[in-house]
């Protein structure tokens, strides 16, 4: 396994959330002594929303995820550790649907209101006995802390991930709190990101979904380590409406506005967490663009230099190369003009309107680009769209972690 | 500087063409002791194509090219090697004007039949006094090989690269040669593929022209090293008409088909030759996707594939890891089903309709990854679009030569 992440975050003390009981168990789904098997249920009312992967070659749980989400209801929330069932055609779906049958009928409620994931080695079909052991073991165990489900859902992380934030919604304080895995991996097993998002606001699903998914476009779509995408990707909100705030159903509603904030602000911190265990990762990479033609023109720039290998070897390498950020802006298909471009690394201006600074000083950048925390930032000059998006260095430690290996 | 590449090609015995005069000189654009000025001469009746990059940030020279492409007549071809005169604004602009004139006023000809490239360093302007001195010195310069020209027109190839093929025209036989630089980079010069086909037939431009970009579909845009798009990417090919064929027009013509085979063909092994000194390269990779919906949809999932970095650092690791094929696949945005997809490594099925092959053995796929030939087979199962796509490992070769430098 890898060393903690030199860019690591202590795990927060994060409250309980009303309506969620949290346990973790044994399945063994690899030949390890650790809990591997996360069990969370959730009060009848719980609402739910989700986003999940774009690739369209994804695990039977994100397909059974997508439907369930149709309901906007959840019971429970089941995350196997070590075994992502993907690319197992027919057996990997019956494994899934075994779980949910088993969970469905321990509390009594509907199939479409248990949702599940999956991590870990692909091509093996999570083993059915195995997960049906596990469960009845976590149905019997103890009640645990936020930290013991990171712990639990994680499989290569360095670090155990959380994240919280609070909203008054009304007189009515309300909770949110979330864990994430992802981005540690070694062969056999795939990147994967499992977020999950807990709150005791009561809010309507479509708008919690609503809220989710544009949370999801400036946060879990603005990250990248690799430019790989898993096959089970997923992030779930779950709401139990136990803070007993007026029902929140669009963001007109008083305190909405406050509740999609801090949702976005967990949702933020969850994405950061991520990179911050990026494989290799010294640092941590914010690129900030502004100027570019609409919003999502600059998220595309801003994902084109975070992808960059060139950029991204040159920020490991603590070399101001901002020939590499043009290469990267230029190469992201949208619309530039290499004459009104201007970057800065840090607080300091390298290259305006498309030709190096006069009187470039580069000490600034060059004690900037030695920190853990490195900042770019591009002006495309074209227009007002702007976005952020985040990212680590490549590194030796990449590599390491996903070559020197044999499966 | 690099070792060479473990993948090195020898450079072949290359026939002259007629009609084309080579002359190589030291400009000294940096502080160094070789040829760095390519100057080649046509013969008048020259025809021209070109595809140059799709980066928008892309250099002066790119943009002049694609203006004089437009007339489809050569008089003369200029590489400068060690300043790619990219992000220079005007004052680069104004040095590939002067270079032009000079040229022009050289051969009396007229300024759109001079073509220059350059390659290197960016953000500094081609210092034109260097090229002027540079140009006047190749003028008297004696005539030199071809080895000479892809000597001099490399910058961090660690191998000098040229391909040769011939094809019959009616009763006369043609010569195409071509050379090309790339995929060698040391910060802060820029990964530049600059290729130069020469051929004595006698081509219409506009026909060329469409030769040259069909050829350009299936090689020169089919080869990655690390998804980075140079600013000044540019494949010429010139056809001095010295071998007295039938002016070709059209593919109806007769020798048409032999002629784009042999053009195809030279464009490959240039391509080829790329991706073998792609930094850090210990194993060249070959794609062949199939079963697609079109051919378009097909080169789009294998480069997705090419692109993967943990595609290649498996490879890299001799680990026969699938299910990062699998991912890849998926992440392309192309039309796939999971459980029709079918893959194999060598000669060996390892996964078929969604599943892994029963009683694999993964022997004879070991075996296949301890070499240096690496081919992996993609069959979508939709359609019957296809593609080939080449690319190389990702090793901490890579790292060490984008990584472990400062400018």
């Amino acid at each position: 396994m890898s060393s903690t992440s030199p860019l690591l975050v202590p795990f927060p003390e994060m409250p309980e959330i009303a309506g969620v009981t949290k346990r973790v168990a044994k399945a063994r789904y690899k030949e390890w002594d650790r809990c591997d098997l996360t069990y969370v249920e959730l009060d009848a009312g719980t609402a739910v929303a989700g986003v999940t992967t774009r690739n369209v070659c994804c695990s039977s749980e994100v397909e059974l995820c997508r439907e369930n989400l149709k309901g906007g209801k959840a019971r429970a929330l089941v995350v196997n550790a070590g075994n992502s069932n993907a690319f197992t055609g027919y057996r990997g779906r019956e494994a899934v649907e075994a779980i949910t049958k088993q969970v469905a009928q321990h509390l009594g409620c509907n199939e479409s209101e248990i949702f599940v994931s999956s991590t870990g080695v692909i091509g093996v079909p999570l083993p059915k006995d195995k997960a049906e052991a596990g469960l009845r073991a976590a149905f019997e165990a103890p009640t645990c802390s936020w930290k013991d489900i990171a712990d639990t859902i994680g499989t290569t992380d360095t670090f155990a991930k959380g994240a919280k934030a609070s909203a008054m919604i009304g007189d009515r304080r309300v909770e949110i709190v979330g864990v994430i895995k992802g981005s540690g991996m070694i062969a056999p097993d795939m990147a994967t990101m499992l977020g999950y998002i807990f709150t005791d606001a009561a809010v309507e699903p479509a708008f919690l979904q609503q809220m989710l998914s544009n949370a999801n476009l400036a946060t879990f779509s603005c990250i990248t380590v690799d430019s790989d995408t898993s096959t089970s990707d997923t992030v779930l909100a779950f709401a139990t409406g136990k803070a007993g705030n007026q029902m929140l159903a669009s963001i007109d509603d008083a305190g909405a506005d406050a509740f999609a904030s801090a949702l976005h602000d967990v949702c933020r911190q969850l994405a950061h967490l991520v990179v911050r265990d990026g494989e290799g990762a010294q640092k941590f990479v914010e690129i900030n663009i502004e100027g570019a033609v609409s919003d999502d023109s600059a998220r595309r720039i801003g994902l084109a230099v975070a992808n960059s290998p060139l950029v991204k070897t040159a920020i490991a390498g603590e070399d101001a190369n901002w020939g590499r950020v043009v290469m990267a802006v230029g190469k992201a298909g949208e619309p530039a003009d290499r004459d009104r471009l201007s970057i800065s690394f840090g607080s300091t201006q390298v290259a305006k309107n498309g030709l190096p600074v006069d009187g470039y000083d580069e000490a600034p950048v060059a004690a900037h680009l030695k920190g853990q925390e490195i900042t770019i930032g591009v002006d495309i000059g074209l227009g007002s769209g702007r976005a952020t998006v985040w990212t680590c260095d490549l590194t030796h430690g990449y590599i390491s972690i996903n070559a020197d290996y044999r499966s």
